[in-house]
């Protein structure tokens, strides 16, 4: 008997936005896997690490930061092959996923490659976009209301044209995309009601008005923009 | 000193959905609030129940289900001057929210009613959007890809609109609509990519491509329409 894949999103960063079915299958764990940057340092394994067993073995997916693809398949390739070694004996093996495994998720990598073979099962997480939502103490979109979720690489006229067209806008992964989300928030002349905020549920949260944000952004940033949620009072 | 609120997500049903940071809260409760039908059926109940402790004091919140703005408003000026008589007295209120608190949660009525007087945080839960992915096997969003959150409520002309400029689509509330939005999904020709999902997570849920949906929904139904995400083999 195949063991069973588990990939298991460990929310936006606190080690206490985990799920309780996340907490208890990384305490039972035999064989763990997560990825990591060249180098072996893991945000993943740093959320779950209060949870971890002595003794597990580890499996890191080591993923060089680039935009090519190849380097990266190459991280998955590698990482299924290892993953499956355990599997076919028998282990089962959790995936540490950041925020949640289908969303953004690099985990959806390893699902392609293993879930025609193995039996996998999805734990979703709490995503960054309610973090961050809770954090700047800004209702994300209630009742009849669309919520657009964008990320920051598009580029300029695409942004331009969705968050034109949007009510309420989660824009992902700022980062070194910071200026031109902000001119063209600007631009649509809704910076006074977009909110930055970096880090969510980390001790170094940081929640600015869009006007206030620093130059530069981390990969972990976000930019919320509601036009006007109705509060029902 | 007055006490805090709490707007705690419970995730989309399952008990072992709940983050420790919940869970937490919730068993050391002294008064706890929640929405419920008219009569006292509370799905947020249901979902916490195991963590509830003896004795504790149970705000109810009996919201008529009706599209009509006013008895609804009147629900939660009643549930928030009860809140707010709790927080005087210097306790502490954890606020059962199914989902997450700030993402379609009529827990925003709450809020926009005492976060102007009292201390209010947010635990922020997993939504039913990444819980759905989960169910159905299907990755949401990768790389640079949009997400387009619908309520199910929404026009036809509109629906038809955005699911067609849009990549991935989560459609919520699903329910009485379905007729409209599988006709809407059907001319567009993306009823193959699309999956139904009701009561994700829970004993009792189903999941179906759309083309075999039933020919009525509960409330807590939703579809979801991915385009074409690419798996990066």
């Amino acid at each position: 008997m195949s063991g069973i894949l588990y990939g298991v999103g460990l929310g936006p960063g606190a080690a206490d936005l985990l799920t309780l079915r996340a907490a208890r299958l990384i305490e039972n764990a035999k064989v763990i896997a997560y990825p990591a940057l060249v180098g072996g340092s893991s945000f993943a394994r740093s959320i779950a690490e209060d949870l971890i067993p002595a003794g597990v073995q580890e499996i890191v997916m080591e993923v060089p930061m680039t935009t090519e693809r190849k380097p990266a398949q190459d991280a998955y390739d590698k990482g299924a092959a290892e993953i499956a070694a355990a599997l076919d004996a028998g282990e089962n093996v959790v995936c540490l996923c950041e925020g949640d495994p289908f969303f953004y998720g690099s985990f959806m990598y390893l699902y392609a490659r293993l879930s025609p073979k193995f039996d996998v099962q999805i734990v979703p997480g709490v995503t960054s976009i309610t973090a961050c939502a809770a954090a700047a103490g800004r209702p994300l979109v209630a009742r009849n209301e669309r919520l657009t979720v964008l990320p920051g690489p598009l580029p300029e006229a695409e942004l331009r044209a969705r968050i034109e067209g949007a009510e309420s806008v989660a824009i992902m992964k700022v980062g070194r995309h910071l200026a031109k989300i902000r001119g063209v928030i600007a631009d649509l002349g809704f910076e006074a009601q977009a909110t930055y905020i970096e880090r969510a549920s980390l001790d170094a949260q940081v929640v600015l008005p869009l006007s206030e944000a620093p130059e530069s952004a981390p990969y972990f940033s976000m930019i919320l923009l509601t036009k006007g949620a109705d509060p029902w009072l």
